[in-house]
């Protein structure tokens, strides 16, 4: 067989229907990542944690474990491997999306921090898409660079309170020009990042023309940095008990705030086009990292139910109940979303996000789901435990929750999934129909009797 | 149609099948119960949660509200409903357990502090049968007459860190007498209530004969008082990311606790028999309550998905997807869990709990599950808001998860009903071939040929 | 406990649920019922299929083993159970709809025939019924008294071919006065019973007013007599493979029928309004026997599962993979969905069927499901021999898919569910908004502050 | 896009997987095949089944239609695909088991027929392979180039009546040498393709060696005349109603039955060695074609559900309940199994069927009850007629369900899986614990406490 050492954190079976299209420097790349994952990072995780202070100091916080490991990861090279040298040759890394897939997945095993650590953590990673796809080079300079450096960090401020943002052409934050300068009020919530002391810029999406007859052309997004007057953090929310400190998902209220005319992005009306283009292949990573997820609780349950310190009744947690085909099941499960997921990312190397709109479908409600089910099943068999503090099973959980409706909720990816399928009904039926009149023939010929 | 205002809260169906076994006083009772929850306690619970400050002093603080509510409802005579008047004559109120089971359903909408309110939460209702039940008359004064008061509160302490103590011969806290005292070495987590600065006493299980040939004879229970030297709160824990204060689940250790010898309840090794008294109708209760907490559910997505705030691209929410089936299923689940649940009070209260075995196993790996299910599908109904602390339904969700190993895990249930009904097998089999004997009569007697 | 022999073949739990709402004679005669099965009629299944024959004399048979046990089931007065003398007190029995619902579980153990044998099999239940509230005195001497009597059998004809019927609205067969005489010509299928040589009269849906304004008036219903010059039985439809013969499920022309005036069933424009009546509580009595025949799979299973001589590699088929579990889980799933008929059938008793149209409606999408489900883990556990003529597994199973649609699909049974639900919105919103107030007062008076 | 045929019929995202791993030869074939299936044996299969007589003559037919198809496929070149030029470089053709893979999900699609028709279809094609790889020139000669050319049928004989024989070493088939002879005594069942009247030789699995201590060499496998004296075929068994005639599934009893010494395969004591050979490659082809079985199920669906003539109460099908999301349901499940198995003959193709245990054991428990679900849902979109001999539906379900036990039930792969899995704790222990000491050190140089 095939020695990478991918194997042993993800598949021998996925690892060789793709190994083939792998380049000798993707694969070092990944090797590489993987020894930095398993030895100075996943050792770092529950130290990151208790690093951070209770209370108001932990909005105050560079945790420093984490500022450590960014630097050495940048010495390493093992940093924005997410931004596509073929998309953004000049600050790109030569990797396709197949590749960083892959190592999004090894890169879910850590969680947030992780990825953090590589400099690919959301919500900087699309920012930084944005930035270098749609921004003007003044705007590059200024919050491009910083980013792709890891000196700032930002924030996507899309979501609205009161209102059912998920349909855009809701969005009531008002962006309006006033002079050389736009002006903007809005109240927004789940802001994630924003409550990072390192935070300095904010995209801001609003409605510049509300009366546009076009609906997709109401809209705008404005480069607001983090201390622009007006600009009033309100409160963390919580997902489940989580507050995910320092980052945080911030509610905010823009009241008033002012910026120069020149921190629009891309030009008036463009803020659909740019929230569009700045999903695509960021929802296949956010699966890959699912992935991982599921695949180290799953690792984490078997080395739980094979522990001799937690037998009961003299055997092993294994040889109780259904533990043996739960494992089965979940690792079945794994597999099979995992290769969902590679299909989607050769798809888009094939023939971009937009060729690849079905397998990113599929992937975006299969996959949270797979990876819930997964590691609900490794916390059950964790008890007290896994749910809590303990264990990166409950937080890992929580955030894999949010992903079920997190850049459109199932029921959307769903619905538009059976409604692709719906368009193929017209020539499945003319197929059908051909089948039908050859059939006709046939009994004629043969002399049968039909009752159809 | 009958009138009864719980028809409005739970189900018709399932009160048409029970009506006739309500005494004119529980009817009364519940009617008294449903209309101060309404008026007085939902409106009181994110009140009681603001009044709850962040960090040291969360565990220090008693809720304003929720301590005014106890007052009015002992006023009311809505106070220690759980405590049967059959089995606890001198202090139990006349309800039977299907009586008690309504309103448990009806307390589950409120989450933790409504049962509170009412005097009716664990792990105090535990602790209180168990020293009616086991305690001496010195034990009861000092100790149940201030709880049945809710003067003060309670833990018991059972759950071991690094021990598998789901198996209860696993647990290594050791009690030994030296001359009138009893001493206490061990080290306790997920201790309930421990946290609460009402807390007074705890329960503690552990070893006091570990070499008894009957593994079922060594251990003992000991009331500890909370502020005895040697207790050491370690820290509390949490359960995804909640930490559940003021009552909390601690990590605890007693380091040579020192108690005299009259706090040993029952005697020495009867710490097993304890415990199994202690659960029968408390798993009960808590699977009412998480009924109540479904429905709650239910009821909030009922209201979010016909909200016009809501609408996305010009539909209600109600209007897309699956919506309408995921509602229906839901009230399926909750009718049929209702109805398993109402069996099984009505047969602990013709048969004991040892005659309602079966019935208590049932609902207790049923219940949780598929109120998990329907409060999940809730919380997708609200998106991001649904996960936060600004609606119930995510800790709501976070305290039904712990159900699912509480008390046993879910597994240890379902192979305990598996086992019930192998042994139904050799008198199956014996009517089985009973059946076949006559068949092999009759394909003679009329004369047919068989395979068989 | 309670000894009455139907907690052997049901559950103890519901058992004591429903108990004191059966009379002496309803107790009595279910133990006879469960006596008259276990002796005589579950050891005749198999000897009546083996006595029908191959080919086209499968059409032509009256099963004489089954022939004998209705003149059996006569003499013990086990007859026309389903006939309930509240709403038919000439022919009907002394039963309630909760007494019959139980009998039926137990007919549903034995298949078709166990029914067929008392008298109490579709369709000519609910054609009985029809005759019995709606029919003419000339109707009812002439078809009704026979029927009730066992000497001949019947046909309801609705479903047609090449439309979707189950919109009643869009059938096609025409029915028109011509003088005396009424004309009838259509094309149907699944005409069950149809098949039977004992089969003597069609009850046949059609137009009679296609133009009427009000959709629910343009269908009448007219008895056809089966030997009526112009029907003609195309051919057996199969299920699964299964003809189902002697009854079978016909496809039948109606081609130019005349039959006179006096044959048409409560009047012209009454097709629509006879359907309705006809359906109620037939739909739980299906229930009922679905759950009888999931019992008797998981009994068999239970048996099976232990028996010595199907151990593979040193150990009993129960002692393997989840097999425990899934034993547990189909108790569990019968136990609940018994528990949802038992409380519709009350709720019938009660309010009649119109006031139980939620419990109906949650029963009819429950139950064939979770049957479907019990019926097959227990085929699994029999290998090759589950789906094979030796046990009635498979043909149970093939019976019960069909209930997922007959009376309306599953689907149309959920979304009528759900939109019953969806009606308890208003109230449930103006609740919470009464809560919402008293809770802003509540905000108020103690001085806290909000977020929400 | 890419645009082979192939992806009208399976998916493009999977095609975009494997294209590049697929010679020219196997494109160009595989177009072919579907050409053909598509024009030719499509519109032949109802036919076929049409042209099936009743009664005993079913089982003395060579179905017309079947016949010439055979001959027009052989000139064709689509003919014994299934048999790998690799390993059988005589007979074999030049496709890898990724290349047959595609075709087979082809061949899914039409059933049993459309597997016969190319001489690709079960049993034969396992007893090719064994003939192919164990058998002597004389014994190929006789019986292995007859299989060959489409002019004989096979069967094999190894489940047994009465025993456990998914065990292997229950096997109680006496096989005994007298002299120059062997003499067979069995009672076998579930022998399919015995009823067919070109059946020329069955290959028959006894025990040779009963004592043998090793459990593993007690069996032979012996060629075996079909006309032979003592083969006697007592009735064929049904699945569900079917009896898949010509072919059937015969209960069989060899009843002393006398073969030369020279038809014994392999040598005395190899009968377990042949069927684990004769298993691998053939249950992916098996998964193969139940993804294509359900893709056409899906396909039927998408028709029927946007058929005007369907419409009720004005609206399509797909327009009521879930009917768009359980058909992206589908499409996801289908998309994800078909990876499973696609990647699982990727590694049989690199590693051989030992190097794929885990692989083929995964598609083997996930595969059936994928297709089963998919099948199923596309039944319920057409009522009645679903489950009727109309549509193929429900004769596809049937022979679904029986890949569930065949080839070893559902339950031992998914042990298997499970057990596969915890071989990998120790080393997932490992390398847990040395993240603990890093950690551990971690904390130490941070300075920080831990909890842990």
């Amino acid at each position: 067989m095939s020695s990478h050492p991918v194997i042993e954190f993800t598949s021998s079976s996925s690892w060789a229907m793709i190994e083939d299209k792998f380049s000798p420097f993707a694969k070092e790349t990944l090797a590489k990542l993987i020894k930095f994952q398993q030895e100075e990072v996943w050792p770092a995780l529950r130290v990151a944690h208790a690093q951070l202070p209770d209370g108001e100091a932990r909005w105050k916080t560079v945790i420093p474990i984490v500022a450590d490991l960014k630097k050495r990861a940048r010495q390493l090279g093992l940093w924005n491997l997410f931004l596509s040298k073929t998309h953004y040759p000049q600050h790109g890394v030569d990797l396709t999306n197949l590749e960083y897939a892959v190592m999004a997945e090894i890169l879910g095993r850590g969680g947030h921090f992780a990825s953090e650590i590589v400099n690919c953590s959301a919500p900087d990673t699309g920012n930084m898409e944005v930035l270098a796809r749609y921004g003007s080079p003044e705007q590059q300079k200024k919050w491009l660079l910083p980013l792709l450096n890891g000196e700032i960090r930002s924030s996507f401020a899309m979501t609205e309170r009161f209102v059912a943002s998920s349909d855009a052409t809701n969005i009531r934050t008002s962006i309006r020009q006033e002079g050389n300068e736009i002006v903007i009020n809005g109240h927004k919530w789940w802001i994630s990042g924003a409550g990072d002391p390192r935070c300095a810029v904010h995209l801001v999406l609003g409605k510049s023309d509300p009366n546009n007859s076009d609906r997709y052309q109401q809209q705008s997004i404005v480069i607001v940095p983090a201390n622009a007057p007006g600009v009033k953090i309100v409160r963390p929310m919580k997902v489940f008990g989580y507050d995910d400190a320092p980052e945080g998902h911030c509610e905010i209220i823009y009241d008033n705030v002012r910026v120069p005319l020149s921190n629009l992005i891309l030009g008036w009306g463009k803020g659909f086009e740019i929230i569009q283009g700045r999903l695509g292949p960021g929802r296949i990573h956010h699966c890959m990292r699912s992935i991982g997820a599921a695949q180290s609780a799953l690792d984490l349950m078997l080395s739980r139910v094979t522990d001799p310190a937690r037998k009961t009744f003299g055997k092993y947690l294994y040889e109780h109940g259904t533990v043996v085909a739960d494992i089965a099941k979940s690792r079945a499960e794994i597999e099979s979303a995992r290769l969902l997921v590679l299909s989607a990312a050769i798809q888009i190397d094939k023939y971009k996000a937009k060729g690849a709109l079905k397998e990113i479908g599929i992937a975006k409600f299969v996959v949270p789901s797979m990876a819930l089910q997964v590691v609900d099943r490794a916390m059950q068999s964790f008890g007290a435990e896994g749910v809590s503090q303990d264990q990166a099973l409950a937080a890992t959980w929580a955030g894999l929750r949010t992903l079920r409706y997190a850049d459109g909720p199932d029921a959307v990816h769903i619905q538009q999934i059976g409604q692709r399928e719906l368009k193929r009904a017209p020539e499945v039926t003319r197929r059908l129909e051909q089948i039908r009149v050859k059939e006709k023939g046939l009994f004629a010929k043969y002399g049968v009797k039909s009752h159809l």
